[in-house]
């Protein structure tokens, strides 16, 4: 008979899908010119040239029965490898393949580091505002997710809300950063002082708390300044990623869980994720994949499209009045809305054929969230539109 | 802390993984054309030109972001609807592209199908000899996996066994045919009465009982026989397909899961299985394989070596006194050990560089498996060995 869990979690669905349908359906109607579509976080540029080569070369020339044989259970050892030197080079840190662990895009990456340092029952820990599967993907583990508040002003973590939150339940702390949806990159001081209250709490709790780095949007930062690398301030640290942003693969699903060889028992995780996959039913990225990325490990796509576009979005919302944190990264921005329902300010917006998400999804209602993966023509061309709808509706 | 069910299954080691382990090792001391591996079921032939030409086309002429952008959750329209059609060509059938949801290969396609049609305390029920993945796997998702006999003169389902195990409990049944390690093909007839059986059990205890068929080899029989397409047979069916044999992929991680479109509530599956992919972490598979393996949906290797070797290795076994039931497909082949413990008979050829598994891990006891997915050349190499392992061993 169906399975009458999924049969209800058939009912949650996704608002930034159900926004993003409206907006295709709208496209048909209007045309693409006149559609504003911030809803979706889907890579608008091509991934390097690199990679495609990589590709191509290894579709030439290994001999189809390598190229394509079972990787072993834990990866390809040359992936393994390029991500642990690579890791190593940027951050300074002491991984080998052992520690590194190839995963279907983040979302796997994710489901394993929860299943391996927390149980059933278990109680994890995530700041708002969050990218809104961490819900789904918590209660599969049969998690509580406990969501605090940050700091409005700066995104930034509130440390007294997290000082009080913590019990002996906790096994674990999540954190996304460059983060969705708020584009803020947490920073090095965030970071240490996390390191130190989570060091305090396993002294004090005498058991390991582990802190899950969700950081597919590690490359895309702006100003100058780069994503200071979490695990270099803890220990218990388990690093998820996809190439998804950074190679512009979304489709292709590939990542990684690299574990801290200074975290607790760190030689077992990757025999341990093996039988994670066993009991989901996952498997390795494609391996020609591996391989290509491997060859390729140090590019990224040709980022530099957000910042432009952060840039002017944020010179726009700031103009009209909106409260708005610069972002430090990502694609994403993240205003408070000029009225206190942003579900209503959306749907206003709509009438102008500009699609935000409201972010009430994200656990902070009362904002709304833009996604700028888009031309600069597009943001540009927004930018009128948008101060029609806010003169038009919050001015008179 | 460390997860400490997924640190128990770290004890149950896979017999077939350690067996093929020490057969590599030999392999370093004593040299490749010395040792005779028959323990890995990993496809031995590349796969075929067009897949490699459809991978090269698609890399050299498609626009980087429309190849690697994100898929729907439900995977690709073209792919989908290449499946549905060759099925419906090739069986008969009237799938549509709603009826089908691809899957990073058969592991993901078994653990969606098993989650969509139980709950967790539920029976599933599976027949020996049997893939021994499917215990982890049917734990994982919460079942007790019974593990029924075969007739053992033909390895056909053992209709009486059935008949008395049934219970208001049994959710599904798992069949796996062409068969991994019996290499039985499942007749027309098995097939037509198990639908019957079925019928039965659904009315008696009033509910859905689905039929999972794991078909990975579907393509590879011999004898000129076809394997008949099992939800022919029965409505309630979920078909769970891989492209790592017929195509020879295994590294690419490709499959699916067909859903019976006069299936009870067949219109509810692909949402559904959308919501299992959340709660496990998976994610569809690789949206330029996807691509490509739609360009050559009805293509397959060149799967004749199997058959070669299957009937050297038949012939030779038949010879030896060995009590062996001809292969109707697949790579494997099961004679029956020549003592009761097969697990003595295999550590004894291993003395003379054979490796093969014993029945053990398959739920038959005496028995073993060899995989034949090897060059002929090295077939014909290994018979004069396993006579004279016979020979001194068994016959003195």
């Amino acid at each position: 008979m169906i399975n009458e869990h999924y049969r209800r979690m058939l009912e949650g669905r996704s608002v930034i899908r159900a926004i993003s349908e409206r907006a295709t359906a709208r496209r048909a109607e209007i045309g693409e010119r006149n559609v504003f579509d911030f809803s979706l976080g889907n890579p608008s540029v091509p991934t390097t040239p690199g990679f495609t080569e990589a590709m191509l070369d290894l579709y030439e020339h290994e001999p189809a029965v390598k190229l394509h044989s079972y990787s072993p259970s834990i990866g390809l050892p040359e992936f393994r490898e390029a991500v642990a030197h690579s890791l190593n080079r940027r951050f300074g840190m002491d991984y080998t393949a052992n520690h590194i662990y190839p995963t279907s895009g983040a979302t796997a990456a994710l489901a394993h580091a929860f299943r391996a340092v927390t149980a059933p029952g278990s109680e994890i820990i995530t700041f708002a505002p969050f990218f809104p599967e961490y819900k789904p993907y918590s209660e599969a583990a049969g998690l509580k997710l406990t969501v605090l508040p940050c700091n409005p002003d700066d995104f930034q973590i509130d440390f007294d809300a997290l000082e009080q939150a913590m019990n002996a339940n906790v096994q674990a702390v999540l954190i996304n950063t460059p983060n969705n949806p708020s584009g803020v990159v947490y920073s090095a001081a965030t970071l240490k002082r996390l390191g130190e209250l989570l060091e305090a709490k396993q002294r004090y709790y005498g058991h390991s708390i582990f802190l899950i780095s969700d950081e597919p949007y590690r490359e895309i930062t702006f100003d100058g300044i780069e994503q200071p690398y979490p695990s270099k301030f803890y220990a218990n640290t388990l690093s998820c990623y996809s190439f998804s942003k950074s190679l512009s693969l979304p489709g292709e699903r590939i990542g990684y869980v690299a574990v801290n060889p200074a975290a607790d028992e760190s030689d077992i995780f990757i025999p341990l994720f093996t039988q994670i996959s066993r009991a989901t039913g996952h498997n390795c990225p494609s391996s020609s994949i591996q391989r290509a990325c491997a060859r390729v490990i140090d590019q990224t796509a040709d980022l530099a499209v957000y910042e432009r576009n952060m840039d002017l979005l944020y010179t726009a919302l700031h103009e009209l009045g909106f409260e708005v944190v610069r972002p430090g990264g990502t694609f994403y921005i993240f205003p408070k809305a000029l009225e206190d329902d942003a579900v209503a300010f959306c749907e206003k917006a709509m009438d102008y054929d500009l699609f935000m998400v409201p972010g009430d999804s994200f656990g902070m209602p009362g904002y709304v969230r833009l996604a700028y993966c888009l031309d600069t023509s597009k943001v540009e061309a927004a930018i009128p539109v948008l101060k029609r709808f806010v003169t038009e509706q919050y001015m008179q």
